[in-house]
């Protein structure tokens, strides 16, 4: 018998479908912490309940099922060490993400910046003015992190006529990537692009990958984009690659600190645009998560095991 | 010997190809009232200077290539009369359109209005207030027009996932689109749809064919996005529209006065998003120009007709 504690509250979440299954279903409301030992199953993870789960005494816990895809705000070395099952949402966001993406660089390759300020002014804009538009049928996209957003994303820009270069651990081909470069050779990746897009994992090995050399690297890139995790960028160097129109365009979705704390100067950069880490969000986000959950719960009342998305806590995704 | 006049000045058009082939060169600089009448070829048409060729005593005008798709603006029943050919730069805009109609929809898709005033405030916004979000991929789109702008269009969505639905003259089949619809069934073709988008060229038959009745007729809908010409739309039939929510979101490039007045209520409405007829603007328009007035050029001077584009006077496009 296995009690399943449900964090995020959805109703897409067809519970009675878990009930089929002989799961007993807790919610944050429902439970009391005579319970806590007893959850074998976490959807989602929320502070404090989560970690009370995680820490209780003789603690039967066995699985979590994120509903993010990255998973790098878990404890991992104790997750790691005490043999608990790790599965996330991998696959859920790449169409929504893809979508703010592609927004963002239609946003400055349009000039929306001026287009929205003149009309706050109910100001018709000459031709003259626009001088600057861009399409996105001629521009090439380096793409750090080539897994289900980053080819969603490349398969969208190939339609639009983009040229689209990846770079992933091993330099891999990947479909709808022209090519595919290994993390190592990033400097030959970004070296004739247009829009470089964050969509990394946080691992040791990505954490602050985006700082000052990286950037004093570049030649004058049109626009950078990071949906992927906050840390991986190193925030004052990117504040000194804008100033230094190292990078003459910038779209953040995450931050180092979130919430971005209202005395970022992120928030006022001119050719920076900031959105509250909503990358990821959609219509029918609970039916979307239910369409892995349900399988990957069945697959470990039946076995043990998940049916999909399963993470290797030894490299972090 | 061909005598051309040049309005758009554009450092992309090749000069020396067109002289290559024995044609004479005119600017507005360069010209003087003694040549108006000696000119039988214009590329483009700015006014007063075109009427004036157009009305010169003994004038030897033969043919008017346009920068533009739509050539609405042209005084249609003298150049018919005086048999003058026309022929108008269709297909070179599909791409710049279509990505602008994508901006379009994904800046209220994704919530931007409320997301940019936020950043103005500085302010991070909670999820729980994103609960409006949608994508691209579960919409519908009716598009009245399936010549190269809607098309294009269409096979950008449908990389999208999106339904595509198309209205044109007799319904017939045009690839990208799911189905389609003659202007006629005009009611059946925006019965369940999201997303309405004008590309009809203007003639008799589509000036005001958005209407009273058109907007009085539709479910709640989405968006309505007009791209076309401005007087395809009885404009206080849309205000009411929006202002009854049967049009919950408005994004307009083209209008019935423009440059839209600054008086005029649509650039204060709530949900409606105004832009300077500026969605056929592009890097390299004067390639794409050159690309298709060279072939005709050189059509012409050989046979005294167009290569591809020749406008049909009887139907205005």
């Amino acid at each position: 018998m296995e009690n399943l504690l449900i964090l995020p509250y959805n109703s897409e979440l067809d519970v009675a479908a878990y009930q089929k299954l002989g799961v007993k279903i807790f919610t944050p409301e429902s439970i009391t912490p005579e319970d806590y030992a007893n959850i074998t199953i976490m959807l989602g993870w929320q502070l404090p309940l989560s970690e009370n789960v995680l820490t209780a005494d003789n603690s039967h816990l066995k699985w979590i099922q994120t509903v993010s895809a990255g998973i790098d705000y878990l404890p991992l070395a104790e997750l790691k060490q005490r043999n608990i099952l790790v599965s996330n949402m991998s696959g859920v966001h790449a169409t929504p993400i893809s979508e703010t993406v592609l927004l963002y660089a239609l946003y400055f390759a349009r000039d929306f910046p001026a287009v929205l300020a003149n009309g706050q002014k109910q100001r018709w804009a000459e031709h003259s003015e626009f001088t600057n538009i861009r399409t996105l049928s001629q521009s090439t996209w380096t793409i750090f992190g080539t897994g289900h957003i980053g080819a969603e994303l490349a398969r969208l820009l190939k339609a639009f006529h983009a040229k689209t270069i990846g770079v992933n651990r091993s330099g891999h081909a990947v479909s709808s990537f022209d090519k595919t470069y290994a993390q190592s050779d990033w400097q030959q990746a970004v070296a004739h692009t247009d829009v470089i897009v964050n969509i990394m994992p946080l691992t040791d090995q990505t954490t602050h990958f985006f700082n000052d050399q990286f950037f004093q690297s570049l030649p004058e890139t049109y626009l950078f984009v990071n949906v992927g995790r906050g840390k991986s960028v190193d925030t004052n160097a990117l504040i000194q690659a804008i100033q230094d129109h190292k990078v003459q365009h910038a779209a953040l979705d995450v931050f180092e600190e979130e919430p971005l704390p209202n005395t970022s100067p992120l928030w006022k950069l001119p050719n920076v645009l900031v959105t509250p880490h909503y990358s990821s969000e959609m219509e029918n986000l609970g039916s979307a998560w239910h369409a892995i959950f349900l399988p990957n719960l069945k697959s470990f009342v039946e076995t043990g095991s998940v049916y999909e998305n399963k993470v290797d806590l030894n490299n972090g995704y």
